[in-house]
């Protein structure tokens, strides 16, 4: 058996899951006698995806599951010892360490903007450093999967949203992660069985060209189809000509399926040519001849914009197969989320870091944060605030703070009437704090949230930008540290 | 413990990471008494990537060892079971289930081009249609990064590319298969320890900046990083600023190391700003200094075009860290790979299948074929000629053929010297064909190929089209089957 498969089926540990310099930086954290230097690292995005006016948090869930199970095993040393550069007084280390940091969080499904904190890991810089990697591969790509999820959704306007992407995604974690995603962003279904499993995420599916192409005829494959599945099933119907072809066999069958006694609603896929033309045409052919109300599902590279563009077409599609765009991301298949160190404990205290660069608006915002979030007298969120756990944060009015690219200016939230700490701590002392929300209590969330945010915020183009801004006190230190960071 | 941790940790099945109409149609299959139908389908993708002049087949291994080890396990039904849509009979098909098709394709780390079959199942329909997900799903990604690999290490021109993509990719095996593919396609190694474990592919870093910040200074962060890895140290100098810190830092802690007579090459790696300005400085500082010959590494958002336009400027960069374009394909991040029905055999014969669809150059290839690759007397590819098992195929001199596109058109291959059958059996009778090839061995392969192919195909922009023809049996059978497809 290869090494994929024993990785797959037998325990393998993910504690190598993780870039080799933070190995080499923790060894040397450890011979530096710095190891247990206390420390705050934060996950944040400095850009969404375009044009996009808000993100989704997804991908706490698995990286909290990975932590609660970190631990080196003998076969990961002896791999480490392979490479020649490590010493035995390291690996022993390895072997003892179990995690013991504490880490916040946004919970999943938790609307999150631009350089704000959507988890902190504080604890040894040996661990913080060690987790970035896991931390930030699953909260990445979990997050832009959600995020694009929940566009897709709010262009089909409340339609169902299936998501058909496993064949597309980047091996069978990206799939498994993916659909896990897209369902928190509001996706109805997956078509990965594995995920419905595994997340509990109902299944859908029609069926295959194949299953058309191995009947003598496609009205035969129908009627079969039909005669397995009378409750659900959607009949593929591009196989050979969609109008030619494809919906008149489909309306003999579901006629004859009528004739019957079987009342089942008729439903077809569109795959192929001009959707907008063909959903007309087939659901004028379909209610001509009775089969009225039918479901017509559409499929074949699918996105945001398509949709939206198909709906002003007025076309008669109510049911909306996403595959490759929802679970790849296609126009923006990364996030650029980062993890970097923020303050560090010395004699007890807090010290604020940051890091700048020659490109300005990458500096990050210094200190050991809390986020809280805003809202209007509509239960509407106006902006959120970065803020020093010892400062006083208020609750209601104005509220005071300072621009994060200039921290020098002076800028105010207006009009909140209530205010909402976003960070929980999840995991302490080795375990995760409290019990998973179901997924369907993290999507609800979103769902929830989506439905909260202003309409100018959800723009599919050009929407309005979330103020996201600093506190006083954090401008204050912000502004002092771009002056002397070292 | 939640359902990630146990997936990944426990030996959980694979047999579910498929879509759920595989399993319909399965069911329904068996119950038309049609399960045990032979047939084959073809692996094939439709385009390359944008500006893509050749593929490079990966992805092939990870599958084999899927089927090998495929086998629906009691909580796998029980899933199904809960769902309400199977019967009793179709589990207990599930329970004795295993795979018995016969599996051809072309090796991992082949060119592979637009149109032709890069794997084919022949076997009973149940089986061949329940395979189709996870061959797709391992197949079209690998394919994907192995090609981009290659394209980024052809602008690198020979210099090391280090993967750093982990932190980017989609879920913890989207980094594992990406690492795999990426080294298939040309890397020289990974940052992703997980990978370096499983496939023995090289690992190697440098150090964070979070590592720069965790020291009072950045010289004191510099001189203990050279003072634990002298031998393969590479400082990260843009933690504050390149030219005014980070260089002169690197250039004080490498001449101290030098003076205590530890000659190792001095090392450093950009990460921000003018990448091309940055470098010749640093290059002229170090080399001024006495610090000869240094290795510069440059990251941040590399792709092909920006390398290719780095080098035209004339950066001193002799290493390149590419993550996030290259782990995700970032301006393509799916292959259109598709998997189709071409062929059932009806009493003893192999009967050809066609699927049409309102967009005529998607029409497929049918029957079940075999692919040729013919080369000149350079011994670089002209040509791929795909052909039915029965028809002679001649192996040099002038190779007669049939446009995919025109079928009816007559199209030839002048100049061939040698054929190569491209399609081998890797899969018969429940196991794998054969010992699998080394990592290092299909890396060679790829890039062994790769260096073969003319220039035309190879440009970053309008690379010639690789010519793929139809044998002229198989364009006779084409040039009917659109006529009549049904």
């Amino acid at each position: 058996m290869s090494a994929d498969a024993s990785h797959w089926r037998h325990g393998a540990s993910l504690a190598l899951l993780t870039d080799f310099y933070e190995l080499t930086m923790g060894a040397g954290y450890l011979k530096e006698r710095r190891a247990e230097q206390e420390v705050c690292f934060e996950y944040f995005f400095r850009s969404l995806p375009p044009h996009a006016g808000y993100g989704i948090a997804a991908g706490l869930e698995p990286f909290l599951d990975y932590l609660e199970n970190l631990q080196f095993q003998e076969d990961d040393i002896a791999y480490l010892r392979s490479l020649g550069v490590f010493d035995e007084a390291f690996f022993d280390f390895l072997r003892d360490f179990r995690p013991t940091c504490r880490v916040r969080a946004v919970p999943e499904g938790t609307l999150v903007f631009p350089h704000e904190p959507i988890a902190q890991v504080e604890g040894a810089i040996f661990e913080a450093q060690l987790l970035e990697t896991a931390l930030l591969n699953m909260l990445n790509y979990q997050t832009l999967i959600a995020t694009k999820a929940a566009r897709i959704c709010q262009s089909a306007n409340g339609e169902p949203v299936l998501e058909f992407g496993l064949r597309r995604a980047h091996g069978p974690n990206g799939g498994l992660s993916g659909s896990r995603a897209a369902y928190i962003g509001g996706c109805s279904s997956t078509s990965n069985v594995l995920a419905g499993k595994l997340y509990g995420i109902p299944v859908a599916g029609t069926h295959a060209h194949s299953w058309v192409m191995s009947f003598n005829s496609e009205l035969e494959a129908f009627r079969a189809f039909i005669r397995l599945y009378p409750e659900r099933c959607v009949l593929l119907v591009d196989t050979y000509d969609t109008i030619a072809s494809g919906v008149p066999n489909a309306i003999t069958a579901y006629k004859e399926m009528r004739a019957q006694g079987i009342m089942a609603r008729p439903a077809i896929r569109l795959d192929s040519g001009d959707l907008a033309k063909l959903s007309k045409i087939a659901y004028r052919m379909m209610t001509e001849a009775g089969l009225e109300n039918p479901l017509i599902v559409a499929s074949n590279d699918l996105e945001e914009d398509l949709i939206a563009d198909l709906k002003r077409q007025g076309a008669k599609i109510n049911s909306w197969g996403v595959g490759t765009h929802l679970i790849t991301s296609h126009d923006c298949p990364a996030l650029s989320g980062v993890y970097k160190l923020v303050a560090l404990r010395e004699n007890g205290q807090w010290q604020p870091r940051i890091k700048i660069s020659s490109n300005e608006t990458k500096a990050t915002d210094p200190g050991y944060k809390r986020l809280t979030r805003y809202y209007n007298a509509s239960n509407q969120p106006i902006g959120d605030v970065m803020g020093l756990h010892e400062e006083p944060q208020p609750a209601d009015g104005v509220i005071p703070g300072r621009s994060r690219t200039q921290p020098h200016l002076e800028v105010r939230l207006r009009g909140a009437v209530r205010s909402e700490d976003l960070l929980e701590v999840v995991f302490e002392g080795g375990r995760r704090v409290g019990k998973a929300p179901s997924i369907h209590a993290v999507r609800q969330r979103a769902l929830d949230q989506v439905a909260a945010l202003p309409e100018e915020f959800k723009r599919l183009r050009n929407p309005e930008i979330y103020r996201v801004n600093l506190s006083p006190e954090v401008g204050k230190m912000k502004e002092e540290l771009l002056k002397n960071p070292d």
